[in-house]
């Protein structure tokens, strides 16, 4: 068994090689491995602690109630899951949003399927964390058009809601604000982490689980300087870095007028700096980068290795580095669809038939 | 024990009544269910069968994934639960649904909890049941803006979709079909029942399930003519009735230019005529009638009162109806929500950008 084995993987080289067409994996894997830890770490299993915030059960059961609470907007009809849909990656699979009054948003929906890992929140990192993250949809004219004293009010008129606030914050005096309504959708956005990728898997000592394939383009990942920028637990989303370090993408995809980081630091060296995407689950998320423009992961994988690299890969080197990609792909979690309170007759009304 | 369950009984029930100023109760709660049974039937607790469409685990695993599926949809952001939200009762809680590009609906979004014994769906009971039913929102420009074409392209274009409608249709030779996505539909809303309400437990011989408050409101609904035609397991939804039978409520409630099931039938004595609403879980589902212009329960009672039996109901005994329909509120159905299969390099691409 264990011969025939053998000889199926040394057949199964000899083929990757020969389609690969001299991509094929240098290194045994676990070589591959030991160089892969010195980037990657295995995404836990847990759900993560957050500082300032512990992750109560109580918590996590309302912040679900909130992430799918279409009253957080003006309409009534928008809620985080409209953009970050937990039944689609964690995205909503669009160039760029739309949000109130259809309304198109500036910047494609990042997922939220392990953006607790993230150093920061947004293409910019302008939100220091999920808590601060969350505030900004809810507020956002072309997303969800509300403020922090419509939902507060919208809440505080529900009475099940002020139960929910109480159980959550315990021994708080007013509960119901719009920090606390941030602080338990970022508690409920902690659980929604994707572990067991086959990556992960590999990382953690399986050989046999990622194909030649995969694992040649894993190799690649690392020696043509992806996982410069992409690394960490998220394989990316921790650090800043200018879109066309080496060469510009063209305007449709690196639109001249959304400068990205220089918006936060008012810094010229911010320039059309992003923080890097964070790559797990991105075979879920398409269409990529901040524009949404490219549909295609291959012609993605294409155009970060020419403007951020200044290397030109092969056909095989970039279906390689998409087979890796495509093991990244972990566990997403079951969510059980909130029933959500009833509406009293001190709700606000939904401002729906408003555009804006 | 018994003695003092029975004192306190007494007790409330003279609190009750006069608290009602004469609305009180009048008959013992076995009579009254005697009387109740003659109109209305237990909810049962288990999916109904469809004729024509058996509703396997297959297909029900489909239509969950279809009821929630943005991309049937030309903007791929709209699926059917945007309208008829499985936390929210079942409906949006607008006046009229927002669709494609932001466009007002015509009538106000029924629930799909319980669809499945009414008569016929939609307000003027055009599609025979839920299978031709799920066709027109989809198709609706106003809605979803698709086409049955684009449907079968997107779902021809992603290879899980192909495997479940195969395994949810065994032996057919061309199994995605815009007919059996609905009929996929149709199973998963069949199983959207909310059994065990405080009125079914009542019917089911519970006599202190119901305050006497309810009780009395119960009686007011059968005694002053509600129940000749809200009737049924779900209190309403079965025949046909002219809005105004006594006396038109005004324009607001009931727009001239929506002639209900005239447009069906094109019969003069069709004019204003509607489906009879299906009360159950009418607590969750404001605002009502089928112009959604009204969002106080005890309004809709006093309004319907008026203009469909010519009665003027004392305030009480409004509020006695009202607290009788509260006790319509079943078990919601827990879904998990499902997690949608990635689109395929041929998946048509989004219409998100384009207002209709």
């Amino acid at each position: 068994m264990t011969s025939r084995r053998l000889f199926s993987k040394a057949l199964l080289s000899t083929v990757a090689a020969c389609a690969l067409g001299g991509a094929a994996i240098a290194a045994e894997p676990a070589e591959l491995r030991e160089s892969a830890l010195d980037y990657f770490e295995v995404i836990p299993s847990m759900v993560p602690a957050i500082e300032g915030n512990a992750v109560t059960r109580e918590k996590v059961e309302l912040g679900k109630m909130l992430f799918f609470e279409p009253r957080l907007s003006a309409s009534a009809i928008i809620s985080c899951n409209t953009c970050h849909n937990l039944g689609m990656g964690g995205d909503d699979n669009l160039e760029t949003s739309i949000g109130h009054g259809w309304q198109k948003g500036p910047r494609n929906a990042p997922t939220v399927l392990n953006a607790v890992f993230n150093e920061a929140q947004f293409w910019d990192g302008r939100a220091e964390d999920l808590k601060a993250q969350a505030k900004g949809p809810v507020q956002a004219g072309v997303e969800m058009a509300s403020t922090p004293e419509r939902v507060v009010t919208v809440l505080k008129s529900i009475p099940e809601y002020v139960d929910h606030f109480k159980t959550a914050f315990p021994g708080e005096d007013d509960p119901v604000t719009f920090d606390n309504m941030a602080k338990a959708i970022e508690a409920f956005e902690a659980t929604l982490i994707t572990p067991a990728s086959r990556f992960d898997q590999f990382l953690e000592g399986n050989d046999t689980i990622m194909t030649e394939t995969e694992m040649t383009g894993l190799e690649l990942f690392i020696d043509t300087g992806c996982a410069s920028c992409h690394n960490g637990v998220n394989v990316g989303g921790t650090g800043y870095y200018p879109f066309g370090v080496v060469e510009k993408p063209g305007s449709e995809v690196l639109p001249p007028d959304d400068k990205g980081r220089f918006a936060v630091t008012q810094t010229a060296s911010d320039d059309y700096v992003f923080r890097a995407g964070p790559l797990r689950n991105i075979a879920l998320t398409a269409p990529y980068f901040h524009s949404g423009k490219v549909w295609d992961l291959e012609q993605a994988v294409a155009i970060m290795s020419s403007s951020q690299l200044g290397t030109e890969l092969s056909e095989d080197e970039v279906k390689a580095i998409t087979a890796f990609l495509q093991t990244l792909t972990g566990q997403e979690p079951q969510v059980t669809y909130p029933i959500l309170p009833v509406s009293s007759t001190d709700t606000p009304k939904p401002a729906a038939m408003i555009a804006n």
